[in-house]
């Protein structure tokens, strides 16, 4: 098994396992997916930061021409000295501090995504005080049922994002009034990992009524923020959207409307682009099953003991025979599962596998959990590979805490 | 609100929330409370550091006696750093690796808790060669249902953890014979956040069975690891289990047995000890419900997430008015939510609440999901404070990054 060029098992020489393994092409061509798909539309294509916000694969994203959504004062340092410019990021989140808003602000950034009343408030006042305006979008909730898990679920009514489609008129007439706020657009995002277009085809339609009542009442919307959301095939389903079929949507309900047309993919840039390497620690036989015990754990990659999410694993060389296992980390509990029962090459102890589709939402949710040190993060280019986060030390991780003067 | 002699507004004045607050005192009496319950038993308290592993909580626990219960080589070093000796450090876990091993037996530690055959096999070949013999206790699977979440349940017959309770004497012959083990005792863990009882006294008195029918084939067993995992009280329920009543079982059971009793609380020595404080960021009048948006989230504390965990909160200050909000944090996932239609304290914006419960399994899990500076851990002592894990700052969290020389 390759990355580019370059054999996981000549990696795995000079990383120790677990570690992450990253492919700039696959990043690439996902990039150039968005560009070809939304060419003829005025479009920005903001990569989603907090799938993936290591410094290189922003940097990656930033030489193609992306824009960043972020949803963090953390995140927007982190575009920024990717050199992603400031006009191409969008600051989107339901819990905005002072301080957040005051520093993005500052930077100049292309707009707000607001999620609130409170939050459009709190903005203009900020603003005012810095004698500058915000460019802002409103978030609204087209009511839409993304038919995805119901933790990453969010176009709905009783989300705690955005305002409800009905309510936003009215609101957007109070944000014109505004002093501290330039209303410059209209945002949607109904949820992550969605494989079915038709959901999006029926919030492009909703939000095109939307920006036409606004214009009608004076509202001049130039901006469509489309959001993020398209999902990947983890290997699970055969299909994976379509983003030209999910572009056309888009041009179909939105074009006419002259609009500038942001779209905010994140996993589908680099979902499938990354994957876990990890070593079989042991093989072990239970009476009803077998374990395969590998050397990366829930700590590494949350996604299948958070959502029950699903990850394809093969392993790294070519087996003649199968097995089926119940794949499950070293830490103490039973949620740190990664497969049950399923069929791969028959493996012994020292074997590698990879666990696919882990370039979003895996080394960005990490922690120590059990003390365990984190998996580094390499990004392979053609025949090349850097260490783009390093594996901390046991000192490093232990110097972390202060023991009180009393004790 | 006061943890020990301080208030929580006026700890609030010097650090930012969200952070962890923790108390001495009441780990202190947690601790008494064990060591009491089992005065009448040879005894070894092996606190599970994978509950909270910060140095200071350590430290605390040493200097009352503790010993340490550990799953990783990263939390032997804790233990060690923290001045509990290795004569008083266990090692569980299903997926020791070999340096962890050597590790461990290089600081000569009390015992190895093996969980598998192949396990078994390599310790020994490890101390073989480093011309020693390691102590083992073999952790056996009493197939009781501990009636708890079904991702932290470790008991049954299917889990990943140990051996079948009607396999071990087969084994335990086997490591009888291995050259580099010295077999010591009996290990058995049903669980975690167990409330009721009884699953305890039915795997106590199959553990005291088979180390009769051990004893009888001459294998001369002297310590006898019950593991943890008492629940607390969240809040959701009224009942908490009753540690005398815990250690009268592990009496009735296994007194006659006279071996040395090991006992690894985790949970039930630091939960109750610990609280996350947190400002209400934004008060959010949706249509169906209000959202209370604070500044700590899911990265901060994953309990509610990941095992839909009920954990109490309230307000640090008296309100004479209540309301119903979902409590919920900044992150961008429905799932970043800490309570659903919960009445608690009137609030309104910068208000601070306090997430009860949070002392165990808060910290350790934290992640920097969505780029969120850590939540810092302070640790009081009667009417002081010490910063025990300072907040990182910004330009370390993108330092941990590297751009590869291409870009």
């Amino acid at each position: 098994m390759h990355v580019e060029g370059l054999a996981i098992k000549d990696i795995a020489k000079h990383i120790p396992t677990p570690f992450y393994c990253y492919s700039s092409a696959a990043i690439a061509a996902n990039y150039t997916r968005y560009s070809d798909a939304f060419a003829r539309l005025d479009s920005l294509i903001c990569y989603a930061v907090k799938a993936n916000s290591n410094q290189a694969i922003l940097a990656t994203l930033a030489k193609l021409g992306a824009g960043a959504d972020t949803v963090s004062e953390g995140e927007i340092r982190r575009a920024l000295q990717a050199g992603i410019a400031p006009e191409k990021i969008v600051f989107a989140g339901v819990g905005k501090s002072e301080q957040e808003i005051r520093y993005a602000l500052e930077q100049g950034i292309l707009q707000f995504n607001v999620e609130s009343e409170p939050e459009l408030e709190r903005i203009s006042k900020l603003a005012q005080q810095s004698n500058t305006r915000a460019r802002i979008s409103i978030r609204v909730n087209p009511d839409v049922e993304a038919k995805t898990h119901a933790k990453i679920t969010t176009g709905k009514a009783e989300n705690k994002f955005g305002i409800n489609i009905d309510l936003a008129p009215a609101l957007y007439e109070k944000a014109a009034q505004l002093p501290g706020i330039d209303v410059t657009g209209v945002d949607v995002h109904i949820g992550s990992q969605l494989i079915d277009l038709e959901p999006f085809s029926a919030a492009f339609a909703k939000v095109a009524q939307l920006v036409r009542d606004l214009k009608a009442k004076g509202i001049n919307i130039c901006v469509i923020d489309i959001g993020g959301g398209l999902g990947i095939n983890y290997g699970e389903h055969s299909e994976e959207p379509n983003i030209t079929a999910y572009a056309h949507h888009a041009e179909t309900h939105l074009a006419e409307l002259g609009c500038k047309i942001i779209i905010e993919p994140g996993r589908s840039m680099v979902g499938n682009a990354g994957i876990l390497v990890s070593k079989v620690e042991y093989v072990k036989e239970g009476q009803v099953r077998t374990f395969l015990i590998l050397d990366a754990a829930m700590n590494d990659l949350v996604r299948p003991s958070m959502y029950d999410a699903y990850h394809h694993i093969v392993t790294t060389e070519q087996k003649s025979h199968t097995a089926t296992y119940d794949i499950v980390g070293p830490v103490c509990e039973t949620g740190d599962t990664f497969a049950k029962n399923r069929e791969i090459g028959l493996c012994q102890e020292g074997d590698l596998v990879a666990i696919m589709g882990a370039g979003a939402y895996g080394a960005v949710m990490a922690s120590h959990y059990n003390s365990r040190l984190n998996a580094p993060e390499v990004l392979v280019h053609d025949k090349e590979y850097s260490i783009i986060r390093e594996r901390i030390d046991f000192d490093s991780l232990l110097s972390m805490d202060s023991i009180p003067a009393w004790l």
